[in-house]
């Protein structure tokens, strides 16, 4: 699981700190051993957490040194004690750092509305700074786990001006996630030199390309954060956005993101099934994504496809009342291939199409709206009695 | 079960015509002996059922003297067959009854996407006709139910010059309800004596303030469709608009269409609690309605409400994504009175208001937004494991 490939100048800690329970890691760090530009995308929820809010105002200098995160607390929902205590939580290792602590960046997951338990979160703190390098990023992905069922880590290499530039990522997700905007928790390290418009520029279309085409049950956090550091030790010719080696980066970045996206819907609370569904054909790009969002967030379909029947007829359902322009008649619905709709009308291959359904765990449903030329597509997970429990559970 | 009040002039039947499966009645008519005035709401789905389009055309006369319905078949999504099909199914009683097939509306629910076996309906039709008055609508009510464990009959008397008025519904539900729309499958009974633009305004207003305020899975059916036939048998003085009159009929007929609407609510597949959910202190109407309706189909609220956990930072959160004005420090929950945010924060009380959610089994969540003096509010339920259960078998 550790990444076969490490950015230089990275390093990694853990701790634990028994934030909600003990006997795990919950506490992680990010840092780099030289100053980093940086860019990070946050939820467009209006209700945000304190680590978001205090990260929002320090990214406007572009640049940071390191990432403390926390798992089991998502410290929002907590006035201005949640303020200061995202503060403190900042600042204790930019102190042991000696960096400023503008430079470092905070983020929590877990229960919202409950403080953080600031006494184990100092002594978590101390314990983890002296481990600084021992750990890996795959301890940090482990340590900021809820109901993931398994590490999420990416890296990705590309050869720029003769140098090697290596990026590696992490990332949680599980459940309080939907599309549309940064969504959980990521981090990505790359040891590239690239200016800042250049960085943020391609995080942007990047987080919008994988995270943002992303859901497993609509709900959309407070705590949503894709931060990204750049600390220019790979020494390559500086990336621009005039430079021809972005696009290079471009495509080693979305293959990161895209890789980490689709382990958080294959990790969907409960989830036994990834569905791509790709809806093209639409009279606009508005109405892509609102089509393929209806679908991808419909219960009854992602109920049908846990129960392994392609029961279309909730697709239909679901394309009618998405907001998109339909015309029933002109619509054409394809399982892996298998054509099951068309005009609009049952193709009289349900039985293959279910067949299909038992047999795959990863499927894509092509939907061609026959109104146009644009298209969309978003990833998602089918709905289990798993994710109810996981739910109904979560915080006894 | 059987309602104590039956409106004049109305008869019922109901027959086995084995469309899903043998084994329950699958068809029911509702008649009136006296044409009756006559008034609709149907789905906004783009995607219609065959029957929804035949009946959106005959509605415009504002006349009618009998539904004809049958479960186990929504008859949408199947073209052209399909509106041949429906006509079909309402010209036999029409036929039998000898009146005009413009006077008979048709209205299916079950299975989207398949032909209506209609050899099978044909027959089911000729033995249903000689039963009319042998049956009661309790037994229509039961004959178009799908996934719901009970009828959901409803009925209200008033006295309206000298002359008592009875109205009476039968309504079935259980999946595919979300608000926004007439929802579901409604038939709506009165002797009443009323003017068709006053009986159309009046069952806009009860819908709107019923049917459209319910959620069970976000999903909006093809095939909504609330009907309501008024015979003028009880020979009260007419009702018109400016009929002082008006508004004891509307009151009553509100009272039958919440009696119904609380009813399938309570019925959702896989339910075990009703949560009505008030928002108050909204800067806009749109953003009541916006807000409660986030709250309503959270999978995260529904979830922890079936957990009887009072999480209420899932409320938080749904709220800052449902595109309302929110301001989290402005913000206060309770529920059934017991507060537990205040100015956005915990009050502290979790654990009393987990004892409440374990003791009762409708409950209501008063949101306050502290923006403005707008409130709106929704019915809703939990989700538990058995929803999965209902609709990864539905179709099998």
């Amino acid at each position: 699981m550790k990444p076969a490939r490490a950015p230089r100048g990275f390093v990694y800690a853990v701790a634990e700190a028994a934030i909600k329970k003990p006997g795990r890691h919950d506490l992680g760090i990010i840092c780099s051993e030289a100053e980093s530009t940086a860019a990070a995308t946050f939820t467009t929820n209006r209700v945000k957490a304190a680590p978001v809010r205090i990260d929002m105002a320090r990214i406007r200098s572009g640049k940071g040194r390191a990432v403390v995160v926390n798992s089991g607390n998502a410290n929002a929902c907590t006035g201005d004690q949640g303020l200061r205590d995202a503060r403190e939580m900042a600042a204790l290792p930019a102190r042991a750092l000696g960096v400023s602590p503008s430079l470092v960046y905070v983020c929590s997951t877990g229960v919202i509305g409950t403080r953080l338990p600031m006494k184990r979160v100092r002594e978590g703190i101390s314990r983890l700074m002296p481990r600084l390098g021992q750990d890996s990023l795959e301890d940090v992905a482990r340590a900021i786990m809820t109901t993931d069922s398994f590490p999420k880590v990416a890296s990705a290499r590309l050869r720029i001006g003769g140098r090697d530039v290596t990026l590696a990522a992490c990332a949680k997700g599980a459940g309080m996630i939907s599309p549309g905007m940064a969504t959980m928790l990521c981090f990505i390290m790359t040891d590239a030199s690239i200016e800042h418009s250049c960085l943020k520029k391609a995080l942007g279309d990047a987080v919008d390309a994988s995270f943002n085409r992303i859901t497993v049950d609509g709900d959309m956090s407070t705590n949503d954060t894709v931060l990204m550091l750049a600390n220019g030790l790979a020494e390559n010719p500086r990336i621009t956005l005039s430079s021809r080696h972005l696009k290079g980066f471009r495509d080693a970045l979305q293959e990161v993101t895209a890789s980490l996206a689709e382990m958080i819907v294959r990790d969907g609370e409960g989830a036994t099934k990834v569905l791509e569904i790709e809806v093209s054909g639409a009279r606009t790009q508005a109405d892509a994504h609102r089509a393929a969002r209806a679908i991808a967030n419909s219960l009854l379909v992602k109920t049908a496809l846990y129960g392994n029947d392609a029961n279309w007829g909730r697709i239909m359902a679901a394309l009618g009342y998405s907001g998109a322009a339909v015309r029933e008649e002109r619509v054409a619905i394809a399982i892996d291939a298998l054509p099951i709709v068309e005009h609009g009308l049952s193709t009289g291959r349900d039985r293959q199409a279910n067949l299909l359904l038992r047999r795959r765990t990863r499927l894509r449903l092509s939907v061609h709206l026959g109104m146009g030329r644009f298209r969309d597509s978003i990833l998602t997970c089918d709905l289990s009695e798993d994710y109810v429990r996981v739910n109904a559970e979560y915080r006894t």
